[in-house]
């Protein structure tokens, strides 16, 4: 491995100034239907509402605590990578434009504009890629991408370390894989805090590509939007870095959309908060990997972020899948 | 007034043991558009997922320290109360019997049984009452009414009381109104913290029995079942101890269903958390107080659950009101 523990350790004394000790929160009804113990480190609750932050934050510290402080900062996202970027700017004053599709949300255009950032809408994502590359060239101008990036992946992995050391005796921690990122940043995190602790993808079966470059041992890119609720998983393809990491998971599973559904309702019902249907789609990988254990197991499961918009929840709640409880 | 802070207080030590000491959070963001502070004091995270647990807890050890260890204990709710009384004979290792109608919602059903209570289902509300009437006959049996009891309103007070030793400086508490015994036992809470504190009271329009109870000087009853989403202010009327306390409310306020909806999407989407439509109606009462006031305020909503059936969460989320940025 390239990135250890260690540099887990020091993106985690980086960003603390600037980021919430998110909480660990457990479900005692779901912790007794499962006859485990299955521990939710929260990261909707971490600034931006998601995770993101923690990898935004370290890579600009970073920059700075290298000696690379930058004029401006730029990304490309419609997603939570958008708000984190612009938020990491914010924090150590360097001015930030993020580019996005006109179709991103409203609600993440108007929160990454609050953080102070210029935001320049175009047509698509291949305009707003083209856009970036062009702005990156521009001398004391640094692009941040989402995930493809040691920093980002050190940042990222800070959520799991910081839940491995509130939580004693974690077996098993499960992460969704979009890019790839936080994957890649949690197997660091986990295998250096514990060699034994397993450390598990978990990919929309709709958005499969990381399952398919593992399979086919390269990267396999996905041909057109992928159809998933898991809006946070819907990458085209992992990076060349991530991949490496992904290569060393334990296990990884491939989720069909009902079952994402499902989690998302049952983990909001039990845990009372707010949450992507991307962190509760590792619920379902949990319950197989749990069936296939002979001890009772204390598994981590990252909530990556709580940033859904309207459309989305109101698919999320169209059926009723709460009269069917939990079971293994 | 007859209960003072004195009885809140020995109702929060009594219920400490057994209860959770709920997070209170606020959104830079909503703060910053406001131009004041909110507070949300969040229940949800209570046991049972709720504030009635402190009422049901703190009845049960009230009776216990007053030599009266109930053979048994008897409640009719379709709702929180019903989990909270079921929790409460848990924790003290008394028999438990919920009088519920059939239609309540199957999930409310099933965690009353989680905690160990028998279920009572019969047709409607009426016979629900009339069976629990009944039962209260028996020797030994200890009828749990949801609102108008001083222990149950004591109970309801300490999560108040909490919030306010929790943020400095509070001006204002607004607690949505059902039965009444949140609102009387935070009056109480409030005034007797610091007198200058307002306390103030929120129903929905459609369901405004206590406001026009309020305006005629005596109790008055809804006529069927009312049409609102706000399930926890349903009740259909409010009781003569209560009512005696509702009276020494600052202000009181009634909300359009449309604005419920509002603010159940606004304050999910800031604070990340699940929470019940009923609290989230207070924040246009808060909006409409705030804007008759001079000086910056720090208020205290109390996000009373986050208990709701899929149903529910379906019409919270039928249309988008997240593209209306709240504003004074």
């Amino acid at each position: 491995m390239a990135l250890s523990l260690s540099d887990i350790r020091a993106a985690q004394k980086r960003i603390s100034p600037y980021i919430v000790k998110t909480p660990v929160l457990t479900s005692t009804l779901l912790n007794t239907w499962l006859g485990h113990e299955v521990y939710f480190k929260c990261e909707n609750f971490q600034k931006v509402g998601a995770f993101k932050a923690r990898g935004g934050v370290n890579t600009v510290g970073w920059l700075i605590e290298n000696g690379i402080k930058p004029k401006k900062i730029i990304a490309n996202s419609s997603g939570n990578h958008a708000q984190a970027v612009a938020f990491a700017g914010k924090q150590f004053g360097i001015p930030v434009t993020i580019y996005m599709p006109e179709y991103s949300s409203d609600v993440k255009i108007k929160a990454t504009k609050s953080y102070g950032a210029e935001v320049v809408l175009s047509k698509d994502r291949n305009v707003t890629d083209s856009l970036v590359k062009e702005a990156s060239k521009e001398e004391g101008t640094y692009w941040i991408p989402p995930f493809n990036h040691e920093q980002v992946i050190c940042g990222q992995g800070t959520a799991v370390l910081e839940g491995l050391e509130e939580i004693e005796g974690i077996t098993a921690v499960f992460t969704p894989c979009g890019g790839g990122g936080l994957a890649s940043g949690s197997l660091i995190a986990a295998k250096g805090f514990k060699e034994t602790i397993k450390a598990i993808g978990v990919e929309p079966l709709n958005a499969n590509d990381a399952a398919e470059s593992l399979r086919k041992n390269s990267i396999q890119k996905l041909q057109g939007v992928p159809n998933t609720l898991a809006d946070g998983a819907m990458t085209l393809s992992v990076g060349d870095i991530t991949f490496e990491y992904l290569k060393q998971l334990d296990a990884f599973y491939e989720i069909a959309e009902e079952s994402i559904v499902y989690w998302t309702q049952w983990l909001t019902h039990l845990l009372k908060i707010r949450l992507e249907p991307t962190c509760a789609m590792p619920m379902e990988a949990v319950l197989q990997w749990l069936r296939t254990q002979k001890k009772p197991q204390k598994v981590m499961v990252v909530i990556t972020g709580g940033n859904m918009d309207q459309k989305t929840s109101a698919k999320i709640w169209a059926k009723d899948y709460l009269t069917e409880v939990p079971k293994l």
